[in-house]
């Protein structure tokens, strides 16, 4: 059953380009759970092994987060996704009961894994737990996506580092292609949407082919791939906006493993739909944590008598219940309910930011949310 | 304003002694939290630096927890009883609104702290998170649990080590006497309530003269000290026998740093009221969680296939909502969740069984109650 994508605005640019806009992404879901309502713009948290770390998943509901990434390579080496299949697929086992979109294993396999070698046919890796060696075709991505259940699989693809050079960006790039094609050829679930990969790194010639070439399959969704590599804020958010108009309209866009709070506004600003990064729970657990006036390093000896909330905009758990000085208590002493709080914090700021943009749209005023960020923020907005 | 402690039931052992007992604890309580109701026997869950290992207070008050534990040692260390106290005293630092009984400090300085030195006037002992320098006396740790606001304040003790002769053993209680009295000279906050400790190794008739001696000062309530530190249950168990009828029937009975489930059965069977414990949180760390059916040891590859929950007769968070293989997966990454599940329902555990008991001794069958504990458990009751 193929999703469904409802356009409710789309704000154009100065030059008369759709971009930022609010949409409803409607997936059939499993039988019990569907259908899942998805409202756009929205960010994904991330569970990389069956679990957003230190979050419970009723956490996750009672902020919003409507629709959780699952990690197709993690869960391959642990539990197995065949043991995850036999458990009752990925929503039962994690206790999730929105939808989850996996992705397709690649991106770990060349950034995370050991040694690895790409041919043609597919990847062979070492698991960066034991050493042990393992390989990636296309079809075994689609098939461990096809045990886990996910509501929306993604198609597996050849990212290629940065720096990369142009020749090397277009090898990747036509693999990215082929494997998207072989890809198709799996079938999969009922309840299962598929999601294409384009590439082309930092060359605008050839983001546009690898564009054109992706977007003629028939898949559901559409992902921007190789960004937020290493390059740096701003040629990753211009090359966002180069990108979100090479995507159809009126299917959901997906700009993968980005960002910071100002990268999900500039991106949602190109015309995103959707986003998924570790930042929010990553750094929440090293102690720096989003507010809406900017950045807080909870271990900051300056916190220690503060008996304030950590962000006064905030309606979580942490800001409603906890000081600053707690956090920082916890933080300091290494205390699991440190993680926890500012995990609950970090990910409800970046869905109410979301929240707030979607309303904006909707009321056709964007630009003075917007604004209105930086503001906040004392931070200078981008061109 | 002094404590009430009314007994609503005492059942008598086959000496005519009076035992296993149920009561209501009624705490004055802070201004605006009180006053609490404690229903016991009670289990304490231990909430070392200002917060129970990976749990949040409203999943304590979720599984009944109607009083925990804070330690002067670690609060006084990081960070800062003054501290505490200016930020609203533990209950708001902490976010619990039940009562807190804190510990005097003794134990840890003895067993914790880097090298000690102990005279009549008090202790000089090494932090053992950087090394420095601190002394403690009977006053100070009045003065630092006034600072807490604690709603139970511990006298400060000398806990003899185990194995000690009767000499040092003798010595140890003789200061404890001593310390007893000096603490009591120190005023505290009005809702505030002293339980004295008495010790006396295993040593019965230094139990008897040091029960004698503690329970003629104006304490609300006492303790056993200096069990639970390196003897055999069994040992632990037949001094708790021992020591509890040795305690004014009128006053609340505490059994510190006890035990494992089977302790708590017999300490209640006893004549106990309160325990505390570090065992259902720590074993929770390292994947060892207490069931009706006895222990599982989560990490064992035996429950990677397990679909069924932990403990099928319990009704918390962990047993509704998740299986044994997810447990064991989230154990087997090193993930967060999985210390937060496993301690949700260690404690939990520890807390149905006090209130199984409870209801036991007010229906007049703690007995029977007791034989199907062991036989659930497949294990053989203690004489």
């Amino acid at each position: 059953m193929p999703l469904q994508f409802t356009l409710e605005k789309a704000l154009k640019d100065e030059h008369g380009v759709s971009r930022a806009r609010a949409a409803t992404l409607v997936l059939p879901g499993k039988e019990g759970l569907g259908p899942h309502v998805v409202k756009t713009p929205m960010f994904m948290p991330v569970g990389t092994q069956g679990t957003v770390k230190a979050v419970a998943t009723k956490e996750l509901e009672a902020m919003g987060a409507r629709i959780v990434l699952g990690n197709t390579y993690h869960l391959y080496l642990r539990p197995g996704h065949a043991r995850v299949e036999r458990l009752g697929e990925l929503h039962k086992f994690m206790n999730w009961k929105g939808p989850l979109l996996t992705d397709s294993g690649g991106f770990q396999v060349f950034s995370l894994a050991g040694l690895n070698k790409i041919d043609d046919e597919g990847v062979t890796f070492q698991s960066h737990i034991d050493g042990s060696y393992h390989r990636f075709t296309p079809e075994l991505s689609m098939e461990i996506q096809r045990g886990l259940g996910s509501d929306i699989v993604m198609a597996f693809d050849q990212c290629p580092p940065f720096p990369a050079t142009e020749a090397q960006v277009e090898s990747a790039m036509n693999r990215t292609r082929q494997w998207a094609e072989r890809g198709l050829k799996v079938e999969l679930k009922p309840h299962q949407n598929r999601f294409g990969i384009f590439q082309g790194g930092l060359y605008p010639r050839l983001r546009e082919r690898s564009a054109r070439e992706i977007t003629e399959l028939p898949f559901d969704g559409f992902a921007i791939g190789g960004l937020s590599i290493g390059e740096t804020p701003d040629m990753m958010q211009k090359m966002a906006h180069f990108s979100a108009p090479l995507l159809p309209e009126d299917k959901p866009r997906y700009l993968m493993g980005v960002g910071r709070p100002e990268d999900l506004v500039e991106g949602v600003r190109a015309g995103i739909d959707l986003f998924d990064c570790v930042m929010p729970t990553r750094n929440a657990r090293n102690g720096q944590l989003f507010t809406s006036e900017g950045k807080v390093n909870i271990k900051n000896a300056r916190y220690q008598d503060d008996n304030a909330p950590l962000d006064p905009r905030c309606d979580c758990e942490t800001c409603t219940q906890y000081s600053r000085a707690y956090l920082r208590h916890l933080y300091v002493c290494g205390e699991a309910l440190s993680a926890r709080l500012n995990s609950i914090h970090n990910l409800t700021y970046y869905i109410r930011i979301m929240t707030e943009m979607r309303q904006a749209i909707l009321e056709n005023r964007f630009d003075d949310w917007r604004e209105t960020f930086y503001t906040l923020r004392n931070a200078k907005k981008p061109e």
